[in-house]
């Protein structure tokens, strides 16, 4: 069984892509959204949250982790492969990061929040003589998609001024590198244009987990349900889940050590 | 000495006002950051954090609690009167509500948080035979405050879009209800119009403060120096601080049980 985690609601992005992918997979899914949003927190603090996330899906029964969050994938990855050595840990950076610099012709776009931009992650894994890569945080985005403003004009204006420094050095490859962007994709794709290719980390991450687990486990999951859990639960949480994942979902409480 | 208490750096508009209105009185600022913000948490969450933060401020030798935190205001104050029969404290719900009342001459608008507005807390003290009230929560207002908008084309369009059922309802006084949003008020009053009344929750508690502790106390602050915690700290939290309160500050780590 999967076990996925995110800050809060936003890894349901990954949830979608599992679901489209492998419908399946059974898995486990913890957002912390009592202490939502990890991306403008300190390194330190985020690595704490995310060690008592990953022990919770341990404790649940998970035999590989999704780190379905950049701001925590940025900096809790390598804590966590230490404390779970034998356990398979993805994070959504790298598999982005590689499917990016298959697709480029030498610029690559990141836009992310603010602790995501400033770990300079995307950049390491990209950066060689011949990419450029230019990065900027949006955070404002993920505030305006937990509004339900996917399609609005204050949206595409705000995107306007996020995204105009990529327009302008001429990306031709723009990582979505935060859970909650997909859903503002078209909003950003009209605004970037056609040409330029968009990475979707929870695409990116589903297609590596998959290829990790083979053939023989697709079938794991027939007969079990899978398991939603949230350490704030609210019934707007289950509105969103719904209207992201087009089918309902029951959060159950989590608490953590 | 004050303990002051706030889910982030939101509350340092309430230490602004204590420095214009008593600027010998001591404090202590506490900011919940590594759990910001409470907005879009549930009461029982809010109350368990709104309880380990005032339990900080007593080890620390408050002798008065002020929740400068509209969200914690709302759904603890009961919580810890209870906790601290014998300590004054101060939220910032009843205060702004009393103030709106002695304005108005009938048709009261309040804005804030997703939380504070579905609390229903200004209703419940406002509403009366005399008295309309129109509530709109608001809740991109506190990221973009944070991103440092304040003056901003975008911030402009999503005021006018959140404030135009409070126009159209021709409120004559609005409550600011969420301790970052004086920080906009210029672009509120804008919109609003100058013979709107606006009320802002950090002044109007400071003032019931002051009243509460008299005149002798007035000096008791000379010598002392005042201290600020955050459980997580950041630079930007520094920057922000130096540019809403005119002064440098030094944060310390604040580590809640």
């Amino acid at each position: 069984m999967i076990g996925i985690f995110d800050s809060g609601i936003g890894g349901l992005t990954v949830v979608r892509e599992l679901e489209r992918q492998a419908p399946d997979v059974p898995f486990v899914y913890l957002g912390d959204t009592a202490r939502t949003p990890y991306g403008n927190k300190s390194a330190e603090t985020v690595v704490r949250y995310a060690l008592e996330d990953a022990a919770f899906l341990v404790d649940r029964g998970a035999d590989a982790i999704v780190i379905a969050c950049n701001s925590a994938s940025a900096v809790a990855t390598d804590a966590l492969r230490t404390a779970y050595p034998g356990l398979p840990v993805f994070e959504v950076i790298a598999p982005a990061a590689e499917d990016a610099l298959a697709a480029t012709k030498g610029a690559i776009g990141v836009i992310g929040t603010r602790a995501t931009i400033a770990s300079g992650a995307y950049e390491r894994r990209i950066a060689g003589p011949k990419v450029r890569v230019i990065a900027q945080a949006c955070p404002l985005f993920v505030p305006l998609v937990e509004e339900g403003w996917l399609e609005d004009a204050e949206t595409k204006r705000i995107a306007r001024r996020y995204l105009s420094p990529l327009r302008q050095a001429q990306v031709d490859t723009l990582i979505l590198g935060c859970t909650h962007y997909p859903l503002i994709a078209p909003i950003i794709r009209r605004y970037m244009g056609n040409r330029v290719t968009l990475i979707d980390s929870a695409a990116s991450v589903v297609r590596r987990v998959l290829e990790g687990r083979g053939q023989e486990k697709t079938k794991e999951g027939q007969g079990t349900a899978n398991r939603y859990f949230l350490t704030d639960l609210s019934k707007r949480s289950e509105e969103i889940a719904r209207a992201w994942l087009g089918h309902p979902v029951t959060f159950e409480q989590a608490d953590l050590a």
